[in-house]
């Protein structure tokens, strides 16, 4: 098959991530949704990345940028020190218990998007400033498909910009606390239908272990997440997951419905992997093969007959 | 279609519930794991029930059961009051908060299962002392399908007990919680090849609002809930998914995977009914067509494309 494979534009955070969870401990590890994203992305299509980090970046975090054929010429190095952000989990790993949150090069961030980037047809606009989110947005040129992710942060500080963004995007990603958050709701299905409302064609309401909910005016999906027996470490499942959706989406460049559905189930197939191991390790070992045996699986595993 | 239809056993309580919601609040309504079962069941085929109330229960709850031709020969009336749980529900309604029970007639209640229900192929043991269920087991003769519930009191309580009955049935219903607590393990995936390894063909992992898995030797299904907007009260969803699957089997009497998979998402929507109103309430007025229509909206919205 002879895929049309169209480019993605991804902006975002590019951290290093201090974690402890049941299974372990990390220090200043490579983290970050723009990261989490744009390597998911990578194994669907070419991905250009936009964000900044510090003096103080180690370069082989570089290196696997490079690997994945990532376009990181969008990616500035500020002075002073790159994004951090430190967490921990319990028991019950669909909490993540935030230590500290060290803005650095990214409190003054304003992303430029250099002119050769500005004509790409799909854009993921993940979890920043929504200010900044409706900044890039302002300069993209006919964009095909953009989604935009958010957070309760944004969500309480910043409610009245997260709905502009919501009004000039296709698509959005949001996680079910949030959603019930932002909707006032304990219904997700109460939330979803409010949310398309707000202006987005799609609404994608992550649950964590417990799967995705994709909506659009004449649609529901519903998709579980891939069952594992070790869940290692869950940081970047949600980035990862909307990486691997407009991934997909670019891949095929085709936004039905029916693509979508297939798109949100390889997002799940991408995010499945990233929790099995701390930082972006499993993704950076990842093969091709192991994605599209996972995706066979989850269809194998919702098949409900005639 | 002429369907094989055979007939269905169940046993377990019949409650007087006294329920506060953030929707409402009710008090000695029809409630317990047979009533609930039982009429889910009744939407597929014939249902034999076991059970005792007191001398206080009122007559019309029994019109109900006559209402939906379920036989009530084996459902005794003893000296003294009916089995009564109180509790309620916070915001978040996958969780139930107990304030009493009384447990009165059923207290001293020993399941005697009439000569002519014996040789019953289908065999519901709704969540009862698991002494009980082993005593039911010990009557009924050569059951095609026998399915268990247990909770976490019986799992503290009766450890032993409660494996002794997994040995003895084909398949068990447990809620996510419950085999957390049971197989000491944070991963459902783990916890359901445990649960299977202690006896059961098949196992079932109720998720409340997140749907169900269904565990076999050689198979995972995911089955989603289905999406609602209002949900009144949750009391006897687990009971009614677990009448609704025991009742496609039997309605259909076939037991291979394909088709329990079926059976877990009748389950689901004969569950989807009853949290849409307080007691059996919605049950009491649903129609089949309405069955059918959930069903065939849950096959859509999971199918994925080729």
């Amino acid at each position: 098959m002879h895929a049309p494979r169209k480019p993605v534009l991804i902006v975002g955070s590019v951290a290093l991530d201090t974690i402890e969870t049941p299974f372990g401990a990390v220090r200043d590890v490579l983290g970050g949704a723009a990261s989490y994203s744009s390597v998911a992305s990578s194994f669907f299509t070419n991905v250009r990345m936009v964000g900044v980090v510090g003096e103080d970046f180690p370069r082989e975090h570089l290196r696997l940028f490079q690997e994945r054929e990532i376009d990181i010429a969008g990616l500035r190095t500020s002075t002073g020190e790159t994004f951090r952000w430190s967490g921990y989990y319990e028991y019950d790993m669909n909490q993540a218990h935030t230590v500290a949150t060290h803005l650095n090069v990214f409190e003054t961030f304003c992303p430029t998007i250099p002119a050769e980037y500005r004509r790409t047809p799909y854009v993921f606009l993940a979890n920043i400033d929504p200010d900044l989110q409706l900044a890039v947005l302002d300069q993209i040129e006919s964009p095909k498909f953009t989604i935009a992710d958010t957070m309760n942060f944004w969500i309480s500080g910043k409610r009245n910009r997260v709905l502009d963004v919501f009004k000039r995007v296709d698509a959005i990603t949001i996680n079910d606390a949030e959603a019930r958050q932002l909707c006032d709701t304990a219904s997700l299905v109460t939330a979803g239908r409010q949310l398309l409302a707000m202006g987005p064609k799609m609404v994608i309401i992550k649950k964590g272990e417990h799967g995705a909910l994709l909506f659009t005016p004449d649609d529901y999906f519903v998709a579980p997440s891939f069952p594992l027996e070790d869940v290692r470490d869950p940081t970047g499942a949600g980035d990862t997951f909307a990486g691997g959706v407009v991934g997909y989406l670019a891949f095929t460049d085709d936004v039905s419905e029916e693509n979508m559905r297939k798109a949100v189930v390889y997002g799940s197939v991408m995010a499945s992997y990233t929790v099995e191991d701390f930082s972006l390790n499993r993704l950076a070992r990842l093969e091709h093969g192991e994605v599209l045996v996972r995706f066979a699986e989850m269809r194998r595993m919702t098949m409900i007959a005639e």
